[in-house]
């Protein structure tokens, strides 16, 4: 580091922020030393070659479900799938980081800040999750918008229209002259869940706040969700479940109660996974987005963001802006 | 990389050899380098820091299927499962890399012999796989017998004994009365299928060559060399399937077909994924391998052997030999 620091004429400790990442360092000096480490001709490993390329040519993805529910849940798959052919096309490898569950988030934050990945796409984050932390400097993308983003943060992330695709599902079953219309949320430290919650209060401006219950995206949510709404309120002629998994349970539920989908209770869903949702009994109206694109994307803003970001500032400096895409109402048996 | 080399009294060679793994340097010297490296202070980051702990507790899984098949066959969410939990308990990083396919093996291996993680576990290679002398070097335990191994090679791997479970699956065939007992191979590119084959010849050692139909561990492979077995042996009354997965395949098209499973055909399969030989119709008769705790053992193997390893040689000296886990016949309606 001594003779880095000679050769380019700076002290160690700009040496070492420069050759950790270069936080507050301009860019003439950051410049001088990357030359000085070429010249030096010092590259022990990939990851110190990677200080003159600045690329690993692997981005990692971290999904912030312990890894029972990434296999579980088909949402992830068809992300990762979006996300692993745009990746591919550009030759850099998907490196996707398991862990059991918060308590190994620290560590999977060492590892992305550790210089292992050219940046990182995160998604599926909880409020008060400590990653986003403990990964700054580290280029990333999230998927679904981060809860703890002031404007003045502008962290990049691509979602759908949450809020607008509710307020389409519940404007559907009031079309059909629903009237005790219930909903099950999501997991409420997720905003996609608080979004959708958010559409469906747009439309049932009064609703009775027994007819909103909390669910956590599994069927296994829905169905306590739905006992819960069943219970409270025994005229409930529909319901809006904040993805098709709690839609399922909830159906499920129902079916044991001796309530007709749609006759007595209609159900609409969200996301449209196939083809869970065309085999469901009846078969699942919902609301679509497109899981595998939002991956697709995702990969492409951070790849884009990497070849412009000249600096070693961190971050995506001169990338794209945030992406929300469009959903769709999609008509099946069961609404 | 001068300074380096003039510290410890060796050439710049030596260093860049050691720096980069190490392969054919004696150790004193290795030990030399290590020191100057530390007393240089020269430690840009992680993977340098590394150089002197050896440590980046961090274990790449190499499934060697596309993307879609590791989250189509629940086979290898349960194998990660135990992989998982294994590595938490030590606190060391799991780092999936996934692939389109074959054609992106050489992009891991780079990543692999990159630096950026203490091991590999690599399962399901196919036999003209060119991964495994892509990771000379990469201490790694593979997940099934590799095809390419002699016994002067050496390669540290978790097996169950497919050949002695298939033998047992046939034998209970036989047991029942039934004489027409066909076989649906796996993928015969892969040591699993091709030992699972060789336990049914074991037992039907003058099997006729029509009663056996190459499958691929899928649904729809079994159900196309069902279709083939039914064709050219109509009066087959019994099939040992290569896996479950196939075993579900093959019982949909003798349904289709008009045949009673088990009173027209008895169905044995392999494996034993619970929920869903369970849930099979009829529940599904199968040999039973503990497919979570060959994830977990291979990730046992992998760190013990790691801690073992003192020297920068690469490879797992001192690691434990291979482990081939028994099987079981596990019965239930399907024969």
């Amino acid at each position: 580091m001594e003779a880095v620091a000679a050769r380019a004429g700076v002290s160690r400790a700009t040496v070492s922020r420069v050759v950790n990442g270069g936080d507050g360092v301009r860019e003439p000096l950051v410049e001088r030393v990357r030359q000085a480490v070429e010249e030096l001709g010092y590259v022990p490993n990939q990851a110190a070659r990677s200080l003159v390329t600045r690329r690993h040519d692997a981005v990692a993805v971290v999904i912030a479900e312990p890894e029972t529910k990434v296999f579980a849940d088909p949402f992830f798959a068809l992300q990762l799938r979006g996300i692993s052919k745009e990746l591919t096309a550009h030759d850099s490898q998907l490196v996707l980081l398991l862990t059991e569950g918060r308590a190994d988030h620290a560590r999977v934050g060492r590892y992305l800040a550790g210089g292992h990945v050219d940046g990182a796409l995160v998604f599926s984050l909880h409020l008060d999750d400590p990653l986003p932390g403990l990964i700054h400097g580290v280029p990333t993308v999230y998927g679904g918008r981060p809860g703890w983003i002031d404007g003045s943060r502008g962290a990049v992330y691509v979602d759908c229209d949450n809020r607008g695709g509710a307020r389409e599902a519940v404007r559907h079953l009031v079309g059909l002259g629903r009237r005790n219309i219930g909903h099950i949320t999501g997991a409420l430290d997720q905003t996609s869940a608080v979004d959708r919650l958010d559409g469906f209060r747009d439309v049932m401006v009064d609703a009775d706040p027994r007819l909103i219950a909390e669910g956590d995206f599994t069927p296994g949510g829905g169905e306590r969700a739905m006992r819960e709404l069943l219970d409270r309120c025994p005229d409930l002629d529909a319901v809006f479940a904040a993805n098709d998994l709690t839609a399922v349970g909830a159906m499920r539920v129902l079916r044991e109660r001796g309530r007709r989908v749609p006759e007595d209770v209609a159900v609409v869903g969200f996301d449209d996974m196939l083809p869970f949702t065309e085999q469901a009994d009846p078969p699942l109206t919902t609301v679509r987005q497109d899981i595998e694109e939002m991956g697709r994307l995702m990969a492409r803003l951070l790849l884009r963001g990497l070849d412009r970001t000249a600096s070693a500032s961190g971050g995506l400096a001169g990338a794209p802006s945030s992406v929300v895409l469009p959903t769709t109402l999609v008509r099946r048996a069961s609404a």
